[in-house]
């Protein structure tokens, strides 16, 4: 039986392949030191205000989040008084060679403040500034980066100027949008933010935030809950919504090619949710004839899941059928989610599951989620 | 080894026990043939009210339902024009005699459209209008039947009123409330409710409905779903909002002998939700102290699950894991829906499960879950 570094080995004699991408890390979490660190991407009628009124906040609902200001207690190396999420020497050492990662996709953590503005101009003032500042300070330092660019999903017309303007970079791999929105996804406005997705060669990174918060509907349908383990429970849900309303609209349909992530969802509802939405299109599909196969396939085929938080089930090995029953092999990709108080580090994926398991979860899948990615996919 | 009907019999020379309940049927909906059944229950100027502006409804927002007209094909007996739910003498036919039902909860359908209005004192009149009716027209008809009682929760003081009125009648064994609500019902505000519950024996019966009608935020944190099988995917998500709040608002250390039934929640969904409500409470629970239990716990104590619609899974036998994980044997009752399109007959709890998780499901898990039930319960 080979071993998971035998399988990895050049056969004596053969060309060299390109180095194997070992680990794609598909959620990590930089940010800006402060407010000024974008004062050089705006013009001066939108810096005064930045000035002025200080960076939006979405955060105003919950006491208090995990670990330590919400992040890893160890990544405080500049002082408690700076973000560890904007420590880029930190982030090289702590995460990237730590971690042995190949391939980082950040998704900065100052977007959800940003895209549920009202005044959509400001807004895109911000959201250009961010993506630009990341590829400049991050992206341009590290090889190893790639981005989603934020998108002011909001408004749809402008989401698209966002993405015609840098999604032809060649480290833009996806662009990145939240739960938390006034209307779902699926529904037919945002068909040109993703016929401009495929154009180019983006995924959808889809992430929680910004639920109940702006102009977006309650949290849940009974309102707001009071405390953060609430909010950290009722999150799948928010995915589950706006996947409801991808299967039913029909987008899979009119965008075949389109991979949308979920990062940080978790997966264990996963199977009973397709079996549901099997069962639901069996019975109702007479209403929405466009939706031409089972729930379960455009799940398989569109969806991706990252990994962190890796359920922590009851057995252990219960999250082996998990994996099994949603295709995990092919659907899963690990995150790190670095460096948030829950970060899971790469063997966070279970060695039981097998050294090919293993593989593709930890780098193949991604690399084959994001068009841009698959050149580095190896033999 | 014992055959099901072998553990049933009394041994030679014993005492004659009652006949055993081996059937409980937790969800039927029965209904008002039209507004003028609630006309006697009513003052003259509500009478008239409800004469000039008709029933509230609640359906508005969807186009369809499955089956006809919601309901199965086949039991329009009275023809097309009267509804279904209205038909006394074909429930007593093609449900309790048909499958064998000993006793059915009935939880009426005209609920919904009565508890969402602003103007509490004339939602108080019809919902005492429809109570009142169900006792007569149904309940003292049949002694098969038992009723949950329709409460306005959104207004828990008059709630508690409601209670007061009739929850000492020895066939009201619950109360029955819907999803939708401006508030999560664990919230503090709630506490009275169910406090009067538990000192008259009710449980508390929780059904998806009115989530985004009248005074409720929308359905999901991203607003409206466009199509049926989309509020049919994100209903497990009303009930998991609920539960969030009830279990870090610390209801169940308040309450420790109340059960709450989640009628029509599915239960595909529990076991994930267990492991990360465990994870969630062993990182975060130093912000609820007043939370002593495992969140799992907790569910298993507290919290019922109705059966239907039962869980299609791929591949059949993926549901026995399921019921193994939430502990079904002891968390799992039988619902049949009767009469809407989805019903399930008691066959539908799976032969494979055995014959004692099958009995505990079908009848023994009800008669623990409602108080004034537990005097059925055989040897």
């Amino acid at each position: 039986m080979k071993t998971e570094t035998q399988i990895d080995s050049p056969a004596p004699g053969s060309t060299p392949a390109p180095p194997r991408i070992r680990v794609v890390d598909t959620d990590v979490h930089h940010n800006i030191k402060g407010k000024e660190d974008l004062y050089p991407y705006l013009s001066r009628v939108e810096r005064e205000r930045l000035v002025e009124y200080g960076l939006p906040r979405n955060t105003g609902l919950y006491q208090a989040n995990g670990g330590w200001k919400g992040a890893r207690a160890d990544v405080f190396d500049a002082g408690e008084e700076v973000d560890p999420r904007s420590n880029f020497e930190m982030f090289q050492r702590k995460l990237l060679d730590a971690c042995g990662i190949d391939i980082a996709i950040l998704q900065v953590e100052l977007t959800p403040s940003l895209v549920a503005l009202a005044d959509i101009d400001y807004s895109y003032s911000l959201v250009r500034a961010i993506n630009d500042w990341s590829l400049e300070h991050w992206v341009a330092k590290d090889p190893r980066y790639r981005l989603s660019i934020t998108v002011p999903l909001q408004d749809p017309v402008v989401a698209v100027k966002e993405i015609e303007r840098l999604g032809d970079h060649p480290s833009v791999v996806a662009i990145y949008g939240v739960c938390g929105s006034a209307r779902l996804y699926g529904k037919r406005e945002y068909d040109q933010v993703y016929a401009a997705c495929v154009e180019r060669g983006l995924s959808f990174a889809l992430h929680f935030s910004n639920e109940g918060f702006g102009m977006n509907p309650p949290p849940t349908a009974a309102g707001y809950p009071s405390y953060y383990a609430e909010t950290y429970l009722v999150r799948p849900q928010f995915y589950q919504a706006h996947l409801s309303s991808f299967l039913f609209e029909g987008t899979f349909e009119k965008f075949p090619q389109l991979k949308v992530i979920f990062c940080e969802s978790g997966f264990g509802w996963v199977p009973s949710f397709r079996w549901r939405a099997d069962a639901a299109w069996k019975e109702l599909r007479w209403q929405t004839p466009w939706v031409k196969k089972l729930p379960s396939e455009y799940i398989e085929e569109h969806i991706r899941f990252s990994t962190q938080p890796f359920e922590e089930s009851n057995p252990p090995e219960a999250v082996d059928q998990i994996v099994s029953w949603m295709n995990g092999a092919k659907t899963l990709m690990y995150s790190s989610d670095f460096p948030h108080w829950d970060f899971d580090p790469p063997d966070v994926v279970p060695k039981r599951l097998g050294a090919e398991v293993r593989r593709r979860i930890l780098a193949d899948n991604a690399l084959a989620a994001y068009p841009k990615l698959a050149g580095l996919a190896g033999s």
